[in-house]
């Protein structure tokens, strides 16, 4: 039985981690991939976490997780597949009979049951620090030619579009950031926007609107990506005018937004309409003895900053609730 | 007029800086001292910011104001001495006269005028990000012995002591981690608290518990610091049993907890009881353009951590006033 499971290996699970470390909890962090440092592995460059300036997101995952193994923080690769236990809110197990036989054959007493592809886990507490993933525009052309220049992260693929034509769809700043790091390599880079202003940082606008290579359509949404085998252009429309367009592209970047990866505790602890767990700054859910931290709470600024305030925060209620319990 | 004026630059502050900057707003961070980094300059080591492991308190300050430097953060060696403007509370201007007239003389017009001792600035917005400073024991010898073996900073006084007996009072994280720090140069270190169990987290009592040359007097008080020119003992008494004693000791660490630097907002924004600005996780205070972000903001957890998370999200609740207003 673990004092507290630490459901994701971002900043705010590695933050959560190596404070329960120091907290002297007995402690695993789960991460599905082999890994750590989640949605930061995929960003070019951090330059807003005091104290490391300019850093590549792989540099930053990596540091972020050598110092919870230089503190002995236990990790192990699993993906966490469902939840069981006894401190599930009656009326919820009652809905589900197999939870209720479930908590009552692993006499998981006050504590939760981790399903994971590894086996089980048995957990007083639990941080959901599941973090968030790469929204979808939904239109045709978009899943067949996924990985045949269909891309949600630019620093993972924008070398494959050396010299090349390529367009990002979005207006917020990870959208800002994709087309000016695009710009660096690609001949062209189109920024479609569907409004008629951007929604990134002032920095960054003023950054990319001065970059020569870089096109910003306004006001136009993407309705199809053409292509056999590889992309080979996109059907564009603009939302003003209703002009439609054929343009030529040989990479499509979706950058629209993100989804919270809060399913496993669909019906556990409560989300808001956009999926996020419903937890204030100590994050504490509706769950007794589950904590959201990082991406997956619900909160107003996603940031590296506030995940590793979210991990101590976390670590805080966690500490409370066993003292009580 | 600056868009926003940042006061103090330890980590809140510093966050703050590199989140304005980046914002695109004219900022400028008042410091009170000529180095940045607030009370991490008199940490020996931090090791729970995930990235940095096990850094020197002054390394991290340096670290955190490069970084601001690096991205041409505006700093002005300044203190506050007071705040006046027209967007001071209503009935708050009527009951100060003075504040009233130098609104209007000053036309101020939505913002805050900041009398510094290096003259008066002008700004839309304020980030407090003043901190905490160290609460004093309040007994006879300790105002007096101050500098002369009186301290309360071990990492700055510590070697000093070198070879000699010295007394850490306080039961909480940072008197154990002194009690630590001087345990490694001192013959001898006391650790004097006044219930019978220590407030530090688990792994700094099992590190501190585990020290030859450190004995901890639990259930005691110090009554009052005794020398001349000199620390040379200390008066203590056992609340549960009564026996006084007397301590022959070359160095008191004092210890016993922070209090906030909120005296200039005092009558502007509203405190707590124990003068912590009230405010939320987004730092909005009840004095509207005025953002509590750090040590000196009401909160459940005071670290570098959460200090960096208040200086983002009080940057992104200026960006929504200066939308607004």
């Amino acid at each position: 039985m673990y004092d507290v499971v630490i459901v994701g290996s971002g900043p705010a699970g590695l933050s959560a981690s190596i404070y329960a470390k120091r907290a002297g909890l007995k402690a695993v962090t789960l991460e599905r991939n082999p890994m750590s440092g989640g949605q930061v592995l995929n960003t070019y460059e951090v330059d807003n976490y005091p104290g490391l300036p300019g850093i590549g997101g792989f540099d930053m995952g990596m540091k972020f997780r050598e110092h919870a193994d230089k503190l002995g923080c236990e990790f192990m690769e699993a993906s966490l597949l469902k939840i069981e236990g006894s401190a599930m809110p009656e009326d919820r197990r009652e809905q589900d009979k197999e939870l209720q036989a479930a908590s009552v054959k692993d006499d998981t007493s006050a504590g939760y049951a981790l399903v994971t592809d590894q086996g089980k886990l048995y957990a007083k507490t639990v941080i959901a620090a599941m973090g968030a993933s790469h929204a979808k525009l939904n239109v045709p052309g978009e899943e067949e030619l996924s990985g045949m220049g269909v891309s949600y992260c630019a620093t993972c693929d924008g070398a494959f579009f050396k010299g090349k034509v390529t367009a990002v769809i979005g207006g917020g700043d990870v959208a800002v950031e994709d087309a000016i790091f695009l710009a660096r390599g690609c001949q062209k880079v189109y920024l479609i926007h569907r409004r008629d202003e951007l929604r990134a940082a002032a920095v960054l606008q003023k950054e990319v609107l001065a970059l020569p290579n870089v096109e910003v359509l306004w006001d136009t949404v993407v309705e199809k990506i053409n292509g056999e085998d590889q992309v080979e252009g996109i059907s564009i429309r603009n939302v003003k005018n209703e002009k439609k367009e054929e343009l030529p592209v040989d990479g499509v970047f979706v950058a629209v937004g993100i989804i919270p990866s809060s399913e496993v505790l669909k019906g556990i602890a409560d989300c808001d309409e956009k999926g996020y767990l419903i937890a204030g700054e100590d994050c504490v859910t509706s769950a007794p003895g589950i904590y959201a931290a990082g991406d997956v709470r619900g909160k107003k600024l996603r940031q590296i900053v506030t995940a590793v305030a979210d991990g101590a925060n976390a670590v805080t209620s966690v500490l409370q609730y066993l003292s009580e319990n």
